[in-house]
């Protein structure tokens, strides 16, 4: 997806939200090294690879490549707390695969590295939504289909905490034949290999991670690796707005798993702002 | 007031808005320039300061320069059609004053440029709540004491629509005493002479205006008559955000009547995001 005009308050926005990570006396020339950066970028680049460019003047400032490391550890902890639960009430519902996918799809609603305050309670009462979740019923089978179908599926994570409902929909899925992609890099508090270590993932699972710190999948700056486990694939699953503004045209069998979480993506998928998305696209 | 960081997306945010009003051809070089500029801009300056040469940008490009005009004329007419109803409302209630006073701070919280399916019972529903609105006791008796005492007030005004409630309110005040200053040129959905046409202002008012474009009141390039009066004044009242911003911190006794309509001024109040406001600034 190309950069709208919505997407530069939006980006400029980003930049803002970050100056507490930043000493006061470089907030000015950090703002104006973005809006300078901004008025000449290549507006045909997806979001979130400009985003990368606002990322690293922010690093150049602090030194710091992983800002959101504490906030990470403190998401997965929190959602791994209640894994046990969420497990149970996988297993025990009437449909398995359908109550992981919701729970998966819920995990990008639910943006624990930004508030704090959200607590058990909060996560369970999101949780009781999530089943709740008016989820195309025709999307859910050509999910299921799809996944039984395929040989290589590989699955793009987006965040910590959100990887803990990842891991319990993977349960769901064939493992032999899955492959777990992660960031290679940080990025705002997107899921690294590192990130994994607590996590205890499905033994049979193959994990690899894209090369890239960029928040979503730059198929042009991704690792040999990857890009070898991309072509074989014959099934992608992609968790997340990132992905999809960087994956949304590829001629690929992807299925996007999302929150619409801006005006300009919720257009582009035809949904409301907010709203929990299963998103096929067929290629060519 | 100064330009805050949060003002930089806020203010990308306003020329994105305005977009449609574009040739779609020159929607990017537009957004470009507004970039380039506020990377170069003196955020000593107030934010209507800078809005107004983004609004400069989108004149170069249109050849318009009073964009809003339908937008204004139809909110005049629409809360004229009110006038009489809204009128024995304040005659009728127990202190016609204060009823009035509500009204006319009601009169910036609705935004009838922007809203056009805002419709007569829309305004009704706003108009009962607005009688009910939560504005400190202290601060209205600080200001009718202003008034009885002034003796020479001047009040400026802000948008289109809202100007049909400050007349209401003006006729509570001693019109003998007061002056009426409206923009000096269109900007904005901002009241200038040529909207003041068809609203039968009270015969003896004073009517000048500011001798700018700015969506404020700056100063430093208003018009010789306009200081003269502002100097004589011994009392301002001060409708809106613009004229918050840009009068903030004059060595003046100014009541500033405004909803709060974004963070960095309601932080700045101390109040929260759409109070309906009443700030009392004394002079030193």
């Amino acid at each position: 997806m190309r950069t709208f005009p919505q997407c530069l308050p939006c980006l400029m926005d980003q930049a803002v939200r970050n100056l507490q990570r930043l000493p006061e006396s470089v907030h000015e020339p950090f703002l104006r090294r973005c809006l300078q950066f901004l008025a000449g970028a290549d507006y045909r680049l997806s979001p979130p690879q400009l985003a990368r460019t606002v990322f690293d003047l922010m690093e150049e400032y602090t030194g710091e490549r992983d800002p959101y490391q504490e906030e990470k550890a403190f998401s997965n902890r929190f959602v791994s707390s209640m894994e046990e639960e969420l497990r149970q009430l996988i297993m025990h519902s009437h449909d398995p695969f359908v109550t992981a996918l919701k729970l998966a799809i819920t995990g990008n609603i639910i943006d624990l590295g930004v508030n704090r305050d959200f607590s058990h309670h909060d996560l369970a009462e999101e949780i009781r939504r999530a089943i709740e979740l008016p989820l195309s019923p025709e999307a859910i089978e050509r999910l299921r289909q799809a996944v039984d179908h395929a040989q290589r599926i590989l699955y793009l994570a987006d965040n910590c905490g959100e990887i803990v409902f990842d891991k319990l929909f993977l349960e769901q899925l064939p493992e032999e034949r899955i492959t777990l992609a992660v960031r290679g890099e940080p990025v705002l508090n997107d899921v690294t290999p590192r990130d994994l270590a607590h996590l205890s993932l499905p033994p049979g699972l193959r994990l690899i991670d894209n090369g890239t710190n960029y928040p979503g999948t730059v198929l042009q700056f991704c690792s040999p690796e990857f890009l070898e486990c991309w072509q074989q694939a014959d099934l992608i699953i992609a968790k997340g707005q990132g992905n999809f503004e960087t994956l949304e045209g590829e001629n690929k069998h992807i299925f996007f798993l999302l929150k619409a979480k801006c005006t300009v993506v919720a257009r582009f998928l035809g949904c409301n702002l907010g709203e929990p998305v299963i998103h096929e696209q067929v290629p060519e």
